[in-house]
């Protein structure tokens, strides 16, 4: 049988009803944005409403050879948004799939549909007071939560690593099989959602980065609200002084003293959350001179690293844990604690402040905080999203800070360490010269993400709309790459245009993932080239 | 080609020495033994030294179609032992390859072999003087530390999930391919073993209770020791009781409050662990009577239920907690914390008693005390093995307390629940009935494995002398596993002799399993029957 989209997107229209199947050229150039270098254009986009629909489509798209992309909610910022790893696919839009199928309140579980936003489970936990929360990545309110977990991302409590905190699947495979994991799939299982690995081989972990079947359905894990929380600061003075950090905060993240993430941020990385690039004052030259960035480094009190994380408990082990870190980060900088009592006031003198119109920066700076203390608590914010703006020019249009409305430029680059202070100092002092060679300021988060790796989160903010810019911007990504490569700390994750680079040197490994594709989707209907760095011969012709 | 063992080992022979290839009867029938109803005798015994001579083991069993078993130390007991699947099968035993390939200090991880035993590692941490624990599971100091991960056990510290504590495997396959998962594939890769996830797929999981490979190396991360640790028992002295345990403990669970397992054992598990059978006062009669049930109880104390537990940190952390737990669990009965000093104390007095032959009882009740107290701390010890002897008769021949030296018998079964009381309420009502019937007394734990699951772990434990008591503990088994999968609480593993009853009534999830293997080990040549309730067409031969 030959590749057949038309007649395919016929069945599919008259399998979910033809408004939700779009050809339409406005829609295809919405899905087709990125922040990347370069824009992806669909062939379609459908919208399924529920599991026996996908199944429907699956089964005709290895009938007529048609590939489809699945996106939850698209918000993959930095990473490829909504679009797929190559022109011409069929992207898979599940947001309609939005239902919270339970919640189990005693158990602490939530089971959910790929559509299912943080802003829509965190609603509805609030409106049942249920004393429960999720886990938030920072990539806003109307980022999916199956979407991150199948990434592999991270938020900012105890439950930060959001795969590790998800239990049962339900899976569409690409051959048109519908499977459930752990005990899901035998009869009356009573422990589907709170025992991960069920009996047999334990397979959730081969559908996350890849591309054998659709998610439909999860289990996740949800932290039981403790009865007391505080956000802690840490502003390091000197450059040099990561690796001193990172050596202090690994026992405390060993021994679990501390169980949120850890987030150390540069000068520029907060810069740039607080503010946009200063074109004006910088004559639009880039990048940031260093008497700007000074200057705004004194203004914010930030330092050259920027030092933040939580700690959770009853008032009294809140209380000793304050102690015991404040005693083991003295020689880092002044620790300071933030809880609801310090936002309460800060909310009282921001109104007062407000009135008589001044300091509006203490303004704009307290409701950042707010905001990154909601998401220490499970609250999805747009805290982090603000910074993905900074080399917008120009006044913003629209109130909305969606990166794709702005035309921003946005390039993600997150090399896995392990916790020493060595290997951070190595990575920094290899990534700099980097970014000065293409006339970019370095943002640079490194965080603590377990309790023996680190991630660096290495942002390249450029001017989308300046043909120039973009092509630095790509060669300056492909330089990084390369380093860390090399250097031998691969990325926790990657961009649609840089899978095949995940080829590296490894052989073995790949032609695995590959076998396992081929027995899961023999026709590669599903995310062709999505985490799969070889050729991928359809071996399901063959067969025919 | 056909079949050919005879050819293999001689092939093998030439490949790891005449000496390694044992045929001998002597041998075979060593390694056929089981606690189960029923033995399974190998064609061979292989020992290889190195992973580079697996790699040619599995290319010759390919070429000859052999079926190979590996094993690392075979202490799966109640479970199978050293035993395959089926009869005639070559089992290959991983004990020789027991190095230590690295253990780092600064991020508490070790890389082992699958001969490393528990008792190994435990001895290279002391001699070294390294402040790192590993988590030991109960089945003594010669246990295998891969061996008990890949059957996905459980021990008792907070790094008791054996599988979700190790990071990044090297797997020779089926077909002979080596693989190395998570970032390990990468030339130069840092991160192996500290971040699991690699990118890409998550592969580690497919090769835990499967049979796609042979594990050769795995990462295992080791808990930092803590400033404190204090051990807690409460007995509690109702049968009904159960549920309002659960209720009590379980947001000490969720919440993080008690990170350890938490053991609950009923009256006769714990009587079993103190003693045999007391064949002459029960007058060679079983089940236990009423009376003598009461009696063991009084003299050790034992409630209807007693449970176990730990809690670690700095000495104020675990002083708080101490505090708050007493708070908690005050509806539940005495909460007694044992620490050091508690353990030297005892010692102490256990010397004088010793000398002046005083109070026997005291004396063996300490060393059972101290070895789950080591156990609690990563000490392997033997403290949950005499239980294993508990039907056996007459005096032990040897002081060994293998169960296989004893021909003891025993038959483990281990369904998952969520942590709710009228859960584990209603198992009991179950599982008692059924005991009774076939004249077992129903030895039964409750553990709290992970925030929101419980596994209990129901032992029967017969006189395997006796072929009628062989043929009602098969049967007792069975009616148990019937009930417990029909209510919908599988198993977190099985043993040899059951994996065909995995099949309940699930179809595609096993499917995709056999799909999976198939990709991996065409011809079949790895464990074949381990979990794989289904028949294996052996698709290689049709391929060839």
């Amino acid at each position: 049988m030959q590749p057949n989209n038309n007649k395919a997107l016929q069945l599919i229209k008259d399998t979910i009803g033809d408004e939700f199947v779009l050809e339409d050229q406005a829609t295809l150039l919405l899905y087709s944005r990125t922040t990347l270098s370069k824009n992806v254009m669909p062939k379609a986009v459908i919208k399924p409403e529920n599991s026996a629909e996908i199944e429907k489509i699956v089964t005709i798209a290895n009938q007529y050879q048609v590939q489809l992309y699945p996106i939850s909610k698209g918000r993959n910022w930095g990473y490829g948004s909504a679009c797929a790893v190559h022109e011409g696919q069929v992207i898979v839009d599940l947001s309609r799939m939005n239902r919270i199928l339970e919640v189990n309140e005693q158990l602490a579980y939530a089971v959910i549909e790929p559509g299912v936003t943080q802003i829509l489970l965190h609603n509805y936990l609030k409106d049942k007071k249920l004393p429960l929360w999720l886990d938030c990545t920072g990539s806003g309110p109307e980022a999916s939560i199956i979407g991150n977990t199948l990434e592999r991302g991270f938020g900012h409590t105890p439950y930060g690593d959001h795969f590790l905190y998800s239990c049962g699947m339900e899976v569409v495979l690409g051959d048109g099989r519908k499977i459930s994991t752990g005990f899901g799939h035998y009869k009356n299982a009573k422990a589907t959602h709170v025992f991960r690995y069920g009996i047999g081989p334990y397979l959730d972990g081969i559908f996350t980065q890849s591309n054998f079947g659709i998610v439909t359905k999860l289990g996740i894990w949800l932290m039981p609200e403790p009865e007391c929380c505080k956000m802690f600061f840490c502003a390091v003075p000197k450059d040099d002084d990561l690796s001193k950090v990172i050596e202090t905060l690994r026992p405390l993240k060993l021994s679990g003293q501390i169980k949120s993430l850890i987030h150390i941020g540069n000068d520029l990385r907060v810069i740039s959350s607080f503010n946009r690039y200063p074109w004006e004052m910088a004559k639009n030259k880039t990048p940031l001179s260093d008497d700007l960035r000074n200057l705004f480094c004194r203004r914010g009190n930030f330092g050259a690293w920027n030092i933040s994380g939580a700690i959770y408990g009853s008032k009294s082990q809140v209380k000793n844990n304050k102690k015991e870190l404040k005693k083991a980060m003295k020689g880092l900088g002044k620790l300071q604690f933030i809880g609801d009592k310090t936002i309460a006031l800060g909310k009282k003198i921001s109104h007062i402040l407000e009135k008589s119109n001044l300091l509006p920066e203490f303004n704009t700076k307290l409701k950042a905080l707010e905001k990154v203390y909601g998401l220490i608590q499970g609250t999805p914010t747009d805290a982090f999203l603000f910074g993905t703006l900074w080399r917008v020019k120009g006044g913003l249009k629209t109130n909305s800070i969606d990166p794709l409305d702005h035309n921003a430029g946005l390039l993600w680059i997150s090399p896995i360490m392990p916790m020493t202070g060595d290997t951070a100092q190595n990575l920094i002092r290899m990534v700099n010269p980097v970014f000065k060679k293409f006339d970019f300021e370095p943002l640079i988060t490194v965080s603590l993400i377990t309790e023996r790796a680190m991630v660096s989160v290495i942002t390249i903010s450029f001017d989308r709309e300046n043909p120039e810019e973009i092509v630095k911007a790509k060669e300056c990504y492909d330089e990084l790459f390369k380093l860390i490569m090399e250097e031998g700390y691969a990325p926790y994750r990657t961009n649609i245009h840089t899978m095949k680079k995940l080829a590296g040197n490894s052989q073995v490994f790949w032609n695995v993932t590959k076998d396992i594709k081929t027995a899961l989707d023999p026709n590669g209907v599903i995310s062709p080239g999505r985490y799969q760095p070889f050729e991928f011969q359809l071996t399901g012709h063959e067969l025919k």
